[in-house]
């Protein structure tokens, strides 16, 4: 039987509700006591208060999202990603985030070179793990679904993630997020699951519903699609992870429109039964 | 330079617009000697009517679509579906199609087991085996993109076709489809195209949208998208592919709307640039 200790909320699943000042007190007073914060929900309440206000709070950041798009042809574009991500480096030490949620990026517009992205997206990661490894941040590579490759990711499997994570030869700065929406068709997906092991610094659960209206921003409450989760939760665990298990729910035409408080009474519910 | 030598048409790229007997006539019209048949307009035509047609026309059936959908568990829906399939494969002898083209089949509703089906599926399709081999009929296994798992497809790769034909070590009777549609983002494309070599017995093409708005009917013109169809034609014909190019699109809110004739213009303008 679950229980709550390693429950975090990803607080994209209460976007259009809540402030990160208000997703903390949320979370909180539901006695969730993970949570993973993005950027623009930061710098809306600024890196120090929200720093003190999640410290004060007793969270444990499991992610800080999300860096990357690093696939940029365009060196001036590709340059001003790299800083980017450099100040999102700086962010998740400030916060103490258990990694930075690191996406490869799509294709340029107009470009069809996916090898050539996908060559470019691992040449930026490479360039930020020495600073990633002197801030004392771990990156947290993530793979998206095959069916965001144009638009977010041309990073499409757990085993392209663990490729670059070996020809990357990193150490403790290079981490992979597992996230069973973007993984769970994967044929590869037990043995790549074990070829990540110690890898494996992020689990984000949520469900794949069969009708699945957008590519981007309809993903199900756990128990409302079909994905196995407890056997992929089983798989991660056996690799070794024991961290959080981070609920990530974007919902264009569900939960972002309901009272939050539902929402995070929901999560709990479902957590119980179907993670 | 192409030429319209080995252009094929599936037949659902004029879906809305014409029957089996309209689009015959309207391929051959404008010097399109291939067609890919399905089923439910064949049925409309009827079975010998629509061979005759097609034999006087001249027209090579590049594939009959589409077989499979093999992965129910329960017993009686599992020999309903196979028996379909029996007569799919007359049929398919009937019209001289190069192949019958087999999709897996999804999760049965409310199931999680995801290796369960594919276990069926496979399973099916070694029962079929025979059957096709004694009617003269190849098998075109299609994988799918993995966003139509749950519902289309457990064959989710090209790689995983691959392995059930490793495993059920059939000879002739069974090829695999390769459509640009589900494997363009696939980081193992070319070696498992290398892979596939002579099994590859059906080529289909058309392109990813950025904007893609819908899992299964929201296909592009190629052109349109970002898939570099040329590299992939490059690596099955490499691989040992000499047949037809099939344009396969379906298209719910382009090309299904529009003019059949202007399909048809815009099909082999776009042939001739990006495929």
């Amino acid at each position: 039987m679950n229980d709550f200790t390693k429950l975090s909320i990803n607080q994209i699943t209460t976007r259009d509700q809540w402030s990160l000042a208000q997703a903390i007190d949320g979370y909180a007073s539901h006695g969730v006591t993970g949570i993973s914060v993005w950027r623009d929900k930061l710098q809306d309440l600024g890196v120090k208060a929200g720093t003190r206000m999640l410290r004060d709070a007793g969270m444990t950041v499991t992610g800080y999202c999300v860096g990357g798009v690093l696939s940029a042809r365009d060196d001036i574009v590709f340059q001003a990603q790299l800083d980017d991500n450099c100040r999102m480096i700086e962010d998740a030490a400030a916060i103490g985030a258990k990694c930075l949620v690191l996406i490869a990026g799509g294709l340029d517009e107009g470009s069809k070179d996916l090898t050539g992205a996908r060559e470019r997206a691992k040449e930026g990661l490479s360039l930020l793990l020495p600073i990633a490894r002197a801030a004392g941040v771990k990156i947290g590579l993530e793979p998206l679904h095959p069916m965001v490759c144009s638009l977010r990711s041309v990073l499409t499997t757990l085993e392209l993630a663990n490729d670059w994570c070996d020809d990357l030869g990193a150490g403790d700065e290079l981490g992979i997020a597992v996230d069973v929406y973007n993984v769970w068709w994967d044929p590869n997906l037990a043995r790549q699951i074990i070829r990540a092991g110690s890898r494996i610094c992020a689990f984000h659960v949520c469900d794949w519903l069969t009708d699945t209206r957008d590519l981007r921003a309809d993903r199900g409450m756990m128990g409302d699609g079909v994905i196995d989760i407890p056997a992929i939760r089983k798989m991660v665990e056996a690799a070794g992870y024991d961290g959080y298990h981070e609920v990530e729910i974007f919902s264009e035409r569900n939960w972002w429109r309901k009272n939050p408080d539902e929402v995070v009474s929901t999560v709990k519910n479902r957590y119980l039964q179907f993670v």
